[in-house]
């Protein structure tokens, strides 16, 4: 018996994981890690409030959702000011990205993105045939003129935008955004994946023109909101745009008690910023861990912060080994030009406390090695 | 401002819902329903253990759950007694059957399918711009032998099978089955969807035979295990096809709590054994309210029951819009030659006589109008 055939497209695609998960490392390693700050989850956790709504929704969860995910749709369109039908909800930003590919790449599309931005992004563009167009970081940030001049040149589909970055965390001010956004391609969408904009300074996320059918804003309760395991992310855009998830997206994919802590989650947006405080001074707390082991690192308007390991790739990596080896996930960036520096997600004092040990060891183990 | 291009699949598409959810019927008529027996749902709900491990995981919602799936795919594994590289999860059965189509289907690719089985199918077919063939129910039964001569004359890519189907209920032996699929076209992937099997006779699941890349399984936990807000489905096949889910779907798309949940409902075959034996105690109930209103059931392997209205389509609308007017949530097919029929989900004893008491009067109205 054959195996009838794949798409060209599938057939071409090798083997990819976006990220390999901690619990997959665990599995490797025999133990569990003690300090998990490698996903930019929040361990400062969602609003007690969502917490105690998922609790009783429990109960309910012989129910499908809403396929409408009305409510939740609703309070979100309250909560930024405009209509409920410039709002489709998703299975996480991931989910949405997937299917923002199925709305606009054909193969053989271009696509433009940063060299070592969201890997994520990537797979689904690959998996929909799209041709990728890797642009290096400019002074350690994404260099949005040179994505919007490759855009141009390549007439691309998608332009990929992520304010704050992940895995640096640098961005840019709302100003430049909107400049940006006025100088785009006519034939391009930009794709502006916001899930890092409710951590960082005011003044960073750019007004939403949902008149405007060539930006998408990506939002999440994956980040802030504490509530990664929930998987509900959400777009915001020009209402002919949102309708066509409508044509593509899995109508019953939400689940049911996620849907309802996040809408709990985003009505307290009291717990909110007492969470986006937790993850300011964490991200001071990791600044001051770096520099008292004679690191530099980098700005971050997101829930982690990047360390200059203040040698090549190689040595980072040996940092990161070291780390791993004990107990503490943290992840570190691959590209070219941003791959001698470590990520730490925002932790609680003892999550930090535990890393700031580890790293110690580690940095020697990785001047040892090289 | 022009709207970027969509890809000409997208763009032919017409605005599409699978099914309109009953929260919506509910918004639009200003009140909840009091029966909900319209989405196949188990009003039984899932195990005890289940409900107290979404509660507890509630708690732990900031983490992604594991992206490998591992300890539910392990567990599925066990339960079938295949390998895990055997088993993907997804975000239900919807979710496989869109991935599935991203494997197989180019635009102008030849699917075939019965016309009025599962509308979900069809529309991720549309999504990716495959072409429908629509084979019709023979003796109110997906007729199988002319759906492998459809895809043989068409050279099919996908063929699609319930057993039991919905909205029918109706099914076929696993030995039937397992001649079926000896003759495949050899270009042909069979997906049979199982989400009712666990509530079928014994003898109504073909043997899984994961050295066949022709044919992939769907299960869930959304029917019998009473957990269809969890989203969470699973797909059993040879290992190579498998493994391609990897390369198109949402790795970090199922959520924690619904992961959680299904693992310990799993376990709980017990509860699953009792759930179903309700569940079949319903179907007989269903049946007896049909004949005491003078209508006739069929026969329903599935957690639902068709019941005839005895003429025509028209009738059966009329019938249906009775019940909904009196706030029993029920649904009809559509398709010619079975949409003389309503399709009520099993519920408890309460859910049943609130059906019972509604239907005389709804037969009545539609007499009334007819």
């Amino acid at each position: 018996m054959a195996r009838p055939p794949f798409t060209p497209t599938i057939a071409s695609l090798p083997k990819l994981v976006p990220f390999v998960g901690p619990e997959a490392l665990e599995r490797a390693r025999g133990r569990p890690f003690v300090a998990r700050l490698g996903a930019n989850e929040s361990v400062f956790g969602p609003s007690p409030k969502a917490v105690a709504a998922m609790r009783e929704a429990s109960g309910e969860n012989w129910k499908y959702s809403d396929p409408e995910n009305f409510e939740l749709r609703a309070a979100i369109a309250a909560h930024h000011g405009i209509a409920i039908e410039n709002v489709v909800v998703g299975e996480g930003i991931d989910g949405l990205l997937g299917l923002t590919c199925t709305l606009f790449l054909t193969p053989g599309a271009h696509v433009v993105t940063t060299d070592g931005a969201y890997p994520t992004f990537n797979f689904h563009v690959r998996a929909h045939g799209g041709t990728l167009n890797l642009i290096p970081m400019q002074d350690m940030r994404e260099d949005v003129p040179r994505l919007i001049e490759a855009a141009k040149a390549k007439s691309a589909r998608l332009l990929y935008v992520s304010n704050p970055n992940n895995p640096i965390g640098s961005w840019w001010s709302a100003d430049d955004l909107k400049s940006f956004i006025g100088a785009l391609p006519s034939e391009t969408l930009l794709i502006l994946d916001e899930a890092y904009v409710d951590t960082a300074p005011p003044g960073t996320a750019p007004p939403i023109d949902v008149a405007n059918p060539q930006v998408v804003h990506y939002r999440t309760f994956s980040k802030a909101y504490g509530l990664a395991g929930a998987r509900i992310g959400y777009a915001i855009g020009e209402k002919s745009v949102i309708e066509a998830f409508d044509k593509v997206r899995n109508h019953y994919g939400i689940n049911r008690v996620g849907q309802i802590g996040a809408l709990a989650a985003l009505l307290d947006q009291e717990y909110l910023r007492n969470a986006v405080g937790s993850i300011a001074s964490a991200r001071d707390h990791i600044a001051a861990i770096a520099s008292e082991h004679g690191l530099s690192s980098l700005p971050s308007g997101a829930n982690f912060v990047a360390i200059d390991c203040g040698r090549d790739g190689a040595f980072a990596e040996g940092v990161l080994k070291g780390l791993l080896e004990r107990d503490v996930f943290v992840r570190k960036p691959v590209a070219k030009g941003i791959d001698h520096c470590i990520r730490v997600s925002c932790g609680r004092e003892k999550d930090l406390s535990f890393f700031a040990n580890a790293l110690s060891a580690a940095i020697e183990d990785a001047r040892r090695l090289s």
